[in-house]
């Protein structure tokens, strides 16, 4: 059974996408939209949406002298990801919930906090998304001129699960008692201390919330560097990466699970889920005429922008556009995805300019253009071949290519046995398949 | 018009009013029961509800060497506030929501951001209670002992704001072109940086969302030392307050009009609205005996208990429980309610033990047990003698006595021409009669 994660990034995937006549960009803004959107992805039985995040408007912390803020014209503002997923836990009922949080700008205790609170509003519907921050733009909004190194940001934020879990741990079963008669309220012997003391957290507990539904909400991953995939391996229950080439995928996942296996966990319990977006048209003339148009749309200069922030110390503006693309100073920022890149433009001879539209086109996720029997092909293909266990689609724009995906590609792979024809569950964690955590207090009664 | 806030303090501000026959302490940690309360405030047309938070359980940090938690039996686990206000946002029209979150131990980016996307998902209708943090059990939750310096919580809080609001004022009108034609997404010249650098907090900015409907989410107070009237005075739309005593009442009120209009302010635009729980009766004997009734559910122990953490260093527990309330060593706390509590003892002559009941009862708060006529007397009384511009009402538990306010006491309000019949806006700025703030950058176009 493939697995299926609607990708919110709104105004779209595509950096021009929202220039497209069917394009509505207000949904950046406007809750009504993300209504429509998470309705959609949930007709479409997809296991959750999945919402990306940065703490920072893109392009805001580059200075250069004379008009500071060089935007490129796309996602720059949206609403809050746990708030916004937390109001659309109130009109979805099955579908997963999985918001972006940092751990490099947040505190534990405060994200395991809204985490499970989002689980409990939903009823086990949650999902948390760790990462470790990638746009270096967010640094100037907490203090700092850069982030943190790599390194010690996967050290903080291999702690910083830590803590989290744990935290979603304080309430054994049964603590809350509430009974009346006797006036005991809660049972003090079943509510769990953490007293963490760690190199980057010291963190007492109890967690003032009741365990959640799903035990604990998902935690999903999306680094990719080899401090992301340990970590991923660890803790993830479902991994979003970028992964293009179909070789470089199979053995991507066979890494991972591998990983997942020292880990002491059954692999079966990680779900990777590359990014892809499609193109759908009923022919594949259709299909074609309509990356086309979106690639009509496209600019240069804001794909240059994107293609800016993942090279690092590099001036790539300073070189020929149309020369090959040249090796990428390791950044601080995403490893993994520089060095996705750079294979990509070896292996298909791109240009620095080529490369940036490739980035402009899909964020660097695997794009299928072509018809529904084509676009399954494929999807078939990488599931039944250990390359993934599903996908998280991105969409150009929304909310009318998330429509054609729902309404052409999904009955496509339910013909072909590939993918639910409705929930069987009502959990996340029913969907992906991924059981229930003991509560690590109680393992001896679990 | 006066005005209603209706305190959100699961399962209840009487310390034992959970254990009511009638009562349902699951509204504690069910969503459906919180939906239930939000839309009875609504029906009474409440201008906003208003969620209590601490950053930890209640007397988590106490270590007694034996049985190192000693809880009292009540408020312990709830949803987290700033989920549950977006979701409720969904279930409700008019009423306002307003969220606490503490300047101590958050980050004000990440603060902005969820109140402005709850204002932007609920059209206007959020308000963020900015505290600085009360009960020390928090601190071990945010690696530290103890909390910082009441004096420096305050410095620390006023920046906090100061940050928090130029953040709010980073999208210029207009500023979100999203033009299809040229391709340009936003007006970069419409985008403000704060450049914000302080003793505590340097934040570069913009905040990444859109201006909010209310142009900033209401901001509400709950500090009542000196360094918190001040904080008050100066930023505040709405105060919560802790006033049993008509004179103290018109006291505060004169002075933290005067501290408004002293900052340039208008006074009108600080709602002063001091806590109140009502137990209401069809008739008084009726009343009583609910109140009563209530009393013999309460604990002493839990009661010393919450009497125990407004103590400082006093080892209140050592002194015999009918000796008269001593003088209490200024805490590091919450050095207001300290002073409120021992001017009440002082006044009406109460032991330690009295003193510890009466904050079992309502939180110390104002209580009037009566008919709705002897209680609208006495609010009344208090709205047209300048002691408050309305109130924040307590409930022993949930919800039926809220249920009973709003069937009984409301229509007498209504009757007499102190209370809407209904909503004539759909802000809570509308509701409070508080003008939208102009944008700071934009003051010359205002
Ligand atoms: C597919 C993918 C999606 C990501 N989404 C986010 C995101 O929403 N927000 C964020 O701050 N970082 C995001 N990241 C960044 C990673 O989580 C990670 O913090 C960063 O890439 C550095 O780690 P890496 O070198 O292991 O990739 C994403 C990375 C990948 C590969
Ligand atoms: C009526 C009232 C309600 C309060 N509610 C909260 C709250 O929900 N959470 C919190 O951390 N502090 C709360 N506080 C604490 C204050 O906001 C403030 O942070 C603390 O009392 C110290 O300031 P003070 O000495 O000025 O009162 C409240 C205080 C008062 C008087």
């Amino acid at each position: 059974m493939m697995h299926l994660a609607a990708f919110l990034f709104t105004p779209g995937s595509h950096s021009a996408g929202w220039r497209h006549p069917d394009a509505v960009p207000e949904c950046d803004m406007e809750f009504s939209e993300y209504v429509r959107i998470a309705q959609v992805a949930e007709r479409g039985k997809f296991d959750t949406i999945f919402f990306q995040d940065t703490v920072a408007v893109n392009g805001s912390g580059a200075l250069d002298g004379v008009s500071r803020y060089r935007p490129s014209q796309g996602r720059t503002a949206y609403l809050e990801p746990t708030t916004l997923l937390a109001a659309l836990a109130v009109v979805t009922q099955r579908i997963g919930l999985v918001a972006t949080a940092t751990t490099t700008y947040n505190e534990p205790y405060n994200i395991a906090r809204r985490f499970a609170s989002i689980d409990h509003i939903s009823n086990g519907r949650a999902g948390w998304n760790l990462v470790t921050s990638q746009i270096e733009d967010e640094a100037g909004n907490f203090g700092a001129d850069h982030h943190m190194l790599h390194a010690e940001r996967y050290e903080r934020a291999e702690e910083f699960y830590d803590v989290v879990a744990a935290l979603w741990d304080s309430f054994g079963e049964g603590a809350l008692i509430r009974d009346k008669a006797s006036g005991n309220y809660i049972d003090p012997s079943k509510i769990h201390f953490q007293d963490h003391v760690g190199k980057h957290f010291k963190v007492r507990g109890p967690l003032n919330m009741a365990r959640c539904p799903q035990g604990r909400p998902v935690v999903t991953q999306a680094g990719s560097s080899g401090p992301g995939m340990e970590l991923a391996a660890r803790t993830a229950d479902l991994v979003f990466t970028a992964q293009s080439d179909l070789g470089e995928a199979q053995a991507f996942y066979k890494d991972l699970k591998a990983r997942a296996r020292k880990h002491g966990r059954d692999p079966s319990h990680v779900k990777i889920m590359p990014g892809l977006m499609t193109i759908v048209g009923a022919t594949e003339a259709e299909a074609q005429a309509k990356y086309r148009d979106l690639q009509g749309l496209l600019s240069d200069e804001n794909s240059m922008r994107l293609l800016a922030r993942l090279c690092g110390d590099l001036d790539i503006f300073a070189l020929p556009p149309d020369s090959p693309l040249p090796p990428l100073p390791l950044s601080n920022a995403a490893q993994a995805r520089q060095r996705h890149l750079m294979d990509k433009a070896a292996r298909e001879n791109l240009s620095i300019i080529q490369t940036a539209r490739y980035l402009g086109t899909s964020l660097g996720h695997h794009l299928l253009v072509g018809t529904p029997q084509r676009i399954v092909d494929t999807m078939e293909q990488w599931v039944t071949s250990g390359a993934c266990d599903g996908f998280t689609l991105l969409s150009p724009h929304y909310p009318r290519p998330l429509e054609q995906f729902v309404d052409l590609v999904v009955p496509e792979l339910q013909r072909r046995g590939l993918f639910r024809t409705d929930y069987a569950g009502h959990t996340l964690r029913d969907h992906l398949g991924v059981p229930v955590p003991p509560n690590r207090y109680e393992i001896a009664n679990a």
